[in-house]
């Protein structure tokens, strides 16, 4: 997001909190401390070494500027904070992201906070789904006339209206609670995916780091990128279908159809007399950018040998992004959905 | 796709065979023919209505120059295809496409052959896989030196490779399998969406028409394109993973690296010594060319109205070309995957 | 273009027949048969080759499954087409192609199409912008209602909202006419366009080779593929500016808004009395699908190495579309803009 | 850009500057009092209102909680910020915005940042210019491999090589250069993009405002976006040549080829031997990320009625972001370039 007065039109603070650096490196830090855990569980560390490092990763504050530079150099924040880390814990630091590769970490934080975000989005659609019901409840009955190829067609009731509006959205809260199983799962594959580094317990040691963080067991997938790709499409089919709600209620709130009063519409600075569809506006705006973002993470599925540094940047670049307009798409949805009311 | 010489290169003949206007014209004459029956079942029109319909459809040729004209004038093809259609009709052609509209007609054709596309690529994704299998039971306990970020990184296996490549694509051949049930459904909503034009039997006419055309029932959803931009984001992941699949391969044939020998690559008209990679690059391109147009067909979610004219015709410009390029990388990958071998 | 009936909706049959198979080998002949009268101007090959060459361009009708079957084996289709012309030639077919590569036939066959495309798009820009003033002739003092953010502005006059159409369009023509000089170039680089094969005469072959073909002298420019991809940005704001153009024809004709009548509304088939503004929409739509495909040709500008077979067929998938689509909102705009009233 | 660690990495701080909040806010407060000095020229507002008015714009520090509040509401920060502008200069706040409207100061706030942003990449071109001639000084008459399709093909030189990254970059600040005229201009339109708040002296007013400002003269163009878009293509144009740059040099530096070496690679955590060419890949990454902004950018021409704003919020979300990327990309490769070394 550019800068924050744009933020506060198409973000959504608690999402945008889920992609600043400092959430990404506590996800960080919580697979560390917790693959510490699952080595010393599989006595591949010293018990004594798991608890220095689970306590320094407790308490641990990076220095970031540091960080920033070994960012620029190395393309990952990860080793530079790796070394940091070890310095921290002292004694036991060489136990530190054994067996461990950047992408384990930075792909495990980054599942961690999409957790965060499918319950959030969750929440979200079913209160927009409820409000929508109420809607129904309120105006449902209430002849409203059907426009076709942006002519007027014949009429159909508000009910039928906001059933073509709630419909896709629940279908996207059903794809998002089955994604839980094959997008919330550690990423845990050593220097080439191959978790060659763990020696014969590595497959302990992976499932026992998944207990310790909540998610799914997986093996490696450091280059098949679709369950995130696949995440992002049903991120963008939720803007979209709010896009589609954006767009009728523009249409709907035109001053010469005049079948939808919004409460609360946007000022001008040099017509004081209008009431702009602002909300409504800004969720075709969302669809648009997700739309775009989508195809853009599309191309970052060729993922070249081992681990693209090309590709996978650029789903860092972009990931966040769709996510975040998610966010900002759901919340204003449901703030524009209790300012209408269909007029008779 | 612009010319035949690009399609021997990066189409498919059997999937641009379901998008021809002929395919199309006969899906929507098996709907024509199906909603004859189900509303004759229903006694929404005569049993005699529906035996004239069923035969005309059967054998009726349309005049594609007027349908031409038809669909330049009108947007859709199906008011002049049902002015035809009524006059082979005769004496029972006012009971042609009662209560229906254009989206019905066009959408339930289209899902007609999404189904046999669904079948072909279920099909491809089975064969495609038995391959690797047999690549990796023939190299998979071979090293392979494996690359990160473009350098030699620590040595993996050829079945590490191959586990890689295949993994996706079992993903999405259940994803496929998946949404059969969501995508394989009728359409029919008449003039705007509601079934209005049916009277009281519309849902069982519509349960009629879903058994005489081997499809799911829904409710219309006109509006809702979600499934079907859903079902293109799938194939953009085979696509994309079938993308992977070939950089790795152009990689990994590369004259200094030299891991896998392809047989049978492409000529040049300057260097006769060259063996190309052109299949493993063709990969490539279709997976970022899906990519590209995924993401537009994401644009076209924003549908405002009961009906928009400009985003379903983006549908019909962009859905086509991505399933087709599906067909054409499954092809492609099942012609390259057995000139792979693995050098020691 | 998936189909004919849709490209009766979305095509333009002079901008399609650039981008036949024919075309493009017809393209490949004139760079043959000039390339040889080059190089017998500059003494590379004997004046009889080239005489013979020449005549053999001027009446070969090639094989062309046996192209296709080379295009799909070779990638590209010169080695085949060269191999059948060899033949035909005879006893100088050994001087065919002499010196030159894939790339420098198919990017200057490319190139002497593009030219025709240029010519045809400033016509019709031409047309179109003749059309827009001869409408604000007839309207331009009327009063209009402007229209902010989808509300009630203040009045405008027709010829505001028209010059608002026209003047982007006035800057694409002079765009499109200042690319004469950097698009319509000669590609001869031979296999790694260094144009080694041509030895001393190189560039004067080069220079002959331009004056035959009535374009620009360039150097080789395999790899550097931004004169295209420019030219597709301008493509783009052209159909942009024709979207625009739609989008507004499409909302002043709303039955409701009514500042507009459309002569000729496409027809419904379930709605008889509607008068749909089909050729808006489709120019929306256009819009649309020019944007999606310039963000994608953009893609292709990552060219890896001498030449990239992955980037360049994508160009060669995405490029024609752009062309033709703009060729066919051009011609859909200047079919609109007669059917435009604007009511008091 | 979602975290600070990330733009260490691909971001741009002296570009990113130019897109902060205050950055925005203070273009659009010297749009303010240029405006009004223009209107005291023209004796539309009394000097002392202009006095006050420059002054108060000259120590004027926002509400920027305010401004967020009333951005939300509006959609635009401009009806709060001269509410607040208002009250700062208290008696002749009724001049302040006069006849302007919130398109014009957001518009031209953007102007006069893209001005600088010219400035910055023209600096930078030139300077990766002369890196080029002088790496192709140290190194151009030596041999190099040319491949094609990913496969040793004929030897070229380094200076070919490098001739082919420097030639479209030199093409694109040209290009630049001459988008000072058609892109530097400024936004005066008022409420429908008419002047007509402006009265009798209106096109006066506008002249000595491009004065003041620096800028050119311009009819109003709120809805004309097309020099925005293609200033945003010919960014994308040096994006995508810089990632051409980037992909062979990545190439070239495999360990398999090793006809480059970098100086100052990335670091892995988990393999301590590996040198990755991390700018080289960014430069990749950047292409293909502003790729896919151009083609949504051209999305938003797509412009309805006299403002849209959807399509104007789309470019806010857009621009600044390919702008970015470019200033990032220009950076990263003027520091690649000078860590390459040909081998022999």
């Amino acid at each position: 997001m550019p800068n924050r007065l744009l933020q506060a039109l198409v973000g959504d603070p608690e999402t945008a909190a889920l992609f600043t650096s400092e959430a990404e490196i506590a996800g960080i830090l919580s697979f560390e401390s917790a693959l510490a855990q699952a080595e010393a569980d599989a006595g591949l560390i010293p018990e004594a070494a798991a608890t220095a490092i689970v306590a320094a990763c407790a308490s641990f504050t990076p220095d970031y500027d540091a960080l920033a530079v070994g960012m620029a150099r190395d393309g990952v924040v990860v080793p530079e904070l790796v070394r940091q880390l070890r310095a921290a814990v002292g004694e036991h630091g060489k136990s530190v992201h054994l067996g461990a590769t950047s992408q384990d970490a930075i792909d495990t934080s980054l599942v961690l906070r999409l957790a965060k975000a499918i319950t959030l989005f969750e929440d979200r659609l079913a209160a927009l789904g409820r409000s929508l019901q109420d809607l129904s409840a309120r105006f449902g009955t209430q002849p409203l006339m059907g426009h076709t190829r942006m002519q007027q067609a014949l009429p159909i009731t508000v009910a039928d209206k906001i059933g073509n509006w709630a419909e896709p959205l629940q279908r996207q809260l059903r794809a998002l609670e089955g994604m839980r199983r094959s997008l919330l799962v550690i990423q845990l594959g050593g220097a080439v995916g191959t978790r060659d580094g763990l020696g014969e317990q590595a497959d302990e040691i992976a499932r026992r780091l998944a207990d310790h963080l909540d998610l799914g067991f997986a093996t490696p997938w450091h280059t098949q990128r679709d369950p995130l790709v696949d995440f992002a499409s049903v991120l963008s089919l939720v803007t979209g279908a709010l896009g589609k709600f954006g767009a009728d209620v523009a249409l709907l709130s035109q001053n010469e159809v005049a079948a939808i009063a919004l409460a609360g519409g946007g000022g001008s600075s040099a017509m004081p007399h209008k009431s702009n569809p602002v909300k409504a506006e800004i969720l075709v705006t969302l669809a648009r950018f997700n739309a775009g973002q989508v195809g853009l993470l599309h191309q970052a599925l060729v993922h070249e040998y081992e681990r693209s540094g090309s590709a996978w940047t650029l789903e860092w670049m972009v990931l966040p992004q769709i996510v975040e307009a998610t966010g900002a798409a759901l919340r204003i949805a449901n703030e524009l959905v209790i300012q209408v009311s269909f007029k008779l």
